[in-house]
């Protein structure tokens, strides 16, 4: 921490998201962006703690615009932000962007796979792509980070390493188990309490949004020719946090479990967030933290590496890895204000 | 129903665990098994509905053995059962087990999977393994039926049919993810509700007692020369009851999603309990019932068979099998006194 | 059951709340009601199964009205049926109605309370309020009974009997916990899965809807001139189903622990499903059954008499209950196509 | 914050239980205690994360003593508790205790309604009971705090503003729902995930341990001569965390809803984890924070105050009580290293 430093002020943009309410939860202490400024559409002239309780004494009241703020953290759904945050941009903002309007570099993957022309199809060019443990060199010069979704980030923390050094064939199954509060606080009958409780089941199947996410950022990665084949399953589990993804490829031809571990040992011996464990992760290890777990295992009969990760869908998967990118942003500390603990039990 | 025929006197052996409650529930009101004596440790001498509240109004008392039955469940932990289940043949009872006590057919497998050697190898020869769709017209000459485990009876439904058909090369993964009551009443950390609520993890990764069963079932299948290479994974989800087993195999050349669901149409058809259905199933569709329901898509971008499916772990996984087993065994209709109905929501 | 008596036609109007789908589970099985017609707005001409994949095999399509039913069950919201059943009765059918819309005698308290003018009000007259354990002798000559909610269900069994006997002063506190189905299909954000699990609030103080039920029907009881004083308030817990009502009310001069388990013993001794318990029963005890289950106790120090009920709110809290009137109503055994065992665990 | 100040040398004895490893999370960053010893029985010499992964990176080891602290948390069971106690007081170490073991003034409640013979009773009439928000003034002079149990926080901050500025009679009924994390790490049947999970009861109707608790502190309070006449019904309900207490008592006459509004407005103005709301209060709005919510209702019809508290029974019921307690007895803010956001949703 530089002694002195002027603080940054900053807003979140849509604050009443679960995003955006842990947004504001960690952005309460951080001690070097000052809070300033926060919006909401419907809830605009409340006080943050009247429409959120759990708050407690934080001082703010939801506002329209933002106006004053240098640094923006945005949560609104996706095709919002891709017309706001041109706009944002263009005062002279920094933008951190939670949605997944900035996230494919192809612009033609908007049409396909979220419905509309991508308004601002240039910035996809510009805007990094913020898996922070990634995206550290890139990170202090962006204007724009567009941060991963919650199931990506379980998924490319646990594969990219085996990808990259090539331990595995590019053919991997992704297949993830998510608590309903990835889905927002947008009534469905899936997410209707009596439905969802007690209940597991998947979805998406063949075709999820995430799907181009996760491939465009593990297909370039394996050091041989062959296309990416990636089949990436999302499920509901009855819980309110938390994502494991387990993830599985064949091993390439030589490559034994010592190399694995020694493999991902070097990703992530120095990641602040991201811990190696030696037995299968739990989600509520990482309840209301930034921490990802990652237990990479060889499966010696079948020849297969499968890697388990574990993260709190909002934090890791969203509002903490925000924080994480504008502090790499900055110049700062990468845990600054972030949690390093989880909620236990 | 056959007019004027006896009833059977029946038996359940350890009524105190989960599964063993749910037999007595469903044979309180068989109308061709009469349950007569129900067997506990700890509990002989009580009546079953001090132990057991739920159980309204039963009218039985739990024993120390089993005497007059000629119909006997055993719902002993495997080890127990392999001892007891000679004893009972001995006297000329018919056994339905629910253990894994004698699931394997290879007896080998007994000190690698489960820590002790057989006592009783040559019955392994004679047990049926009672998946009831595959094992119907061997039931009824059947003095020793083995279900299957919960995880097996989910995986197999699900794989079995492509596996058989040809459809896909022996190569499959099962991520399966359970209900808590799976594994049973005896107390653990990992079954602590602070610990297991709002936790999802892996277990047994590379080496659950249940992969050599889904191994022994499916190997045989496949109308290629190629050992089947099996990746089984289960998971804990934060509930009590339900299975939900996402399986992956790669097509073989040539095979349509016509072919894939005329072969799975064909294979559960005429089946009572097992339907085939159109979009994910919910483990919630199947509390409380027998029924296991299935849906198989092709996955055209990967050229991937994913194939889902969904049951009661207690009931299509446990007891309901158990039942549905004795059924066929009495020439019975497959689904006397059992739940074509789920308890929803 | 009488031999060769033909079944009655019966249907179900709305059959897509959680009321009305335990109400076709039950009756689908029914000896003597045959459930031929079943009704619903948005769903009309689609199959049971298809939007209850839960019915696994029930064989009816929605319907937009009810035509040949003899018996009609009306799972409608209250203000629909008080529009409705005039009609069905006016075209000789018998109605068993589960919302509130007929169980107030005093039709001034639907404006105050559901805010609206009863549109049937001399009905109110002739409607049997349907807790089966109290309107046994009615029943048989009912045209309409309207049964009681969940949580009235719960607060009156476990308190009609002191107040009767007068063991307690007509001064009642009842404490009620629910599970969340109690509040239906509607979604809202109370409802909302991730807002609701992990979460235990009160609601209505002081004026919750169930209230002037609650006092209109225990009222009347106590042998003392004083008019009652009620408290009610009502509970969401993180549960699908269930009630647990904890009332208190202070002991009349004199009373002692024996004669208030012999009043319960002589109120509740034949009760088919009503069952005194020794100990605090649990809402688990009661998942999928019309049990009920109670536990009075006296409190020496405070002089309080404590009263502990718990059933399933969809079942003896409103379906099961309103099988139960409808046997009684065509002189059957109260129990017929009820289950008195739970669902356990 | 006192610039240069040196920073306390702090210990949790027992750092393995639920509330252990909440001391650990918060000490971990105060700025003023600095954690330098956690003990615990069984797991002595094992790394802090290597048994509790959720405390990511925390560098500690379990050891089996208290060595070096001036300050020491205590969180062992009451009876050890009872006999560590006086050994670090003799030794000059300042203790917070999280136990009932020095709660009760009175040493012959000891034996009553805990089973054993207090060994330090003269240390009872010494302990400050240490509710922080009622104790501020005696805290930093105190040698050993007693800190309130979760239920009994609960109950006192909802009803003691009322008894003792006599707006009620002093006749009282709690009511509280606990989450599960409250009966600790310890196994038993009744917190086995597939018993406790959708599932609700009550337990220890007329003597449950935290009634003398209660009584002892709310008795002397109301300005009548009268005794106070207490009941209090814990309840278990199906989540992890929360207790929600709901509190009745007879208004005093002439007490109007203003009155009550004021008296609490005074009693928690100021107060900074005390927050009075103006609708029933969710449990979920103080998961993971050291927040109390109370909601004061008068029931006009019946002339009932009901007051309505939430809060994390780990947190402001345990552990962050502690360390409130602990900062006023070292002249520190109250809040400092205390969460004053809840974890949402």
């Amino acid at each position: 921490m530089r002694q002195g430093q002027r603080r940054i002020p900053a807003a979140v943009v849509n604050g009443t998201g679960y995003g955006g309410v842990e947004l504001l939860r960690f952005l309460a202490h951080h001690p070097f962006f000052e809070l300033i400024e926060v919006t909401a559409r419907s809830e605009a002239g409340k006080t943050v703690t009247s429409v959120f309780p759990s708050l407690g004494t934080m001082d703010l009241t939801f506002t329209a615009e933002v106006e004053r703020s240098e640094l923006v953290f945005v949560a609104l759904p996706d095709q919002a932000a891709t017309i706001l945050v041109p706009e944002l941009l263009a005062d002279g903002r920094r933008v951190v962007d939670l949605s997944a309007g900035f996230r494919l570099h192809d612009p033609s993957l908007y049409p396909r796979w979220y419905g509309y022309e991508h308004p601002a199809a240039v910035l996809l060019e510009e805007a990094i792509y913020g898996l922070a443990e990634w995206a550290r060199s890139q990170l202090p010069a962006a204007r724009l980070v567009a941060c991963p979704g919650c199931y990506p980030t379980a998924a490319l923390l646990a594969l990219a390493p085996a990808l990259t050094a090539g331990l595995v064939l590019p053919d991997v199954i992704v297949d993830a188990k998510s608590g309903l509060s990835g889905a927002g606080r947008k009534l469905s009958i899936d997410m209707h309490y009596s439905e969802a409780n007690e209940d597991t089941s998947a979805y998406g199947i063949g075709g999820h949004r995430h799907s181009p996410e996760i491939h465009q950022e593990l297909a370039g990665r394996a050091p041989v020719e062959e296309p990416l084949r990636l089949t990436f399953t999302p499920h509901l589990v009855p819980m309110t946090r938390g994502i494991l993804a387990t993830c599985y490829a064949t091993l390439a031809p030589g490559v034994s479990a010592e190399t694995v571990n020694e493999t991902y040992r070097q990703a992530y011996g120095d990641a602040l967030f991201v811990r190696l464990c030696s037995s299968p992760p739990h989600t509520k290890w990482t309840l209301g933290s930034n921490l990802c777990f990652i237990y990479p295992v060889v499966e010696a009969e079948s020849r297969r590496l499968i890697v388990v990760s574990a993260l709190d869908n909002l934090i890791k998967g969203a509002s903490g890895q925000a924080i994480q990118c504008a502090n790499l942003m900055y110049g700062l500390a990468e845990d600054l204000g972030l949690p390093r603990e989880g909620v236990y039990p």
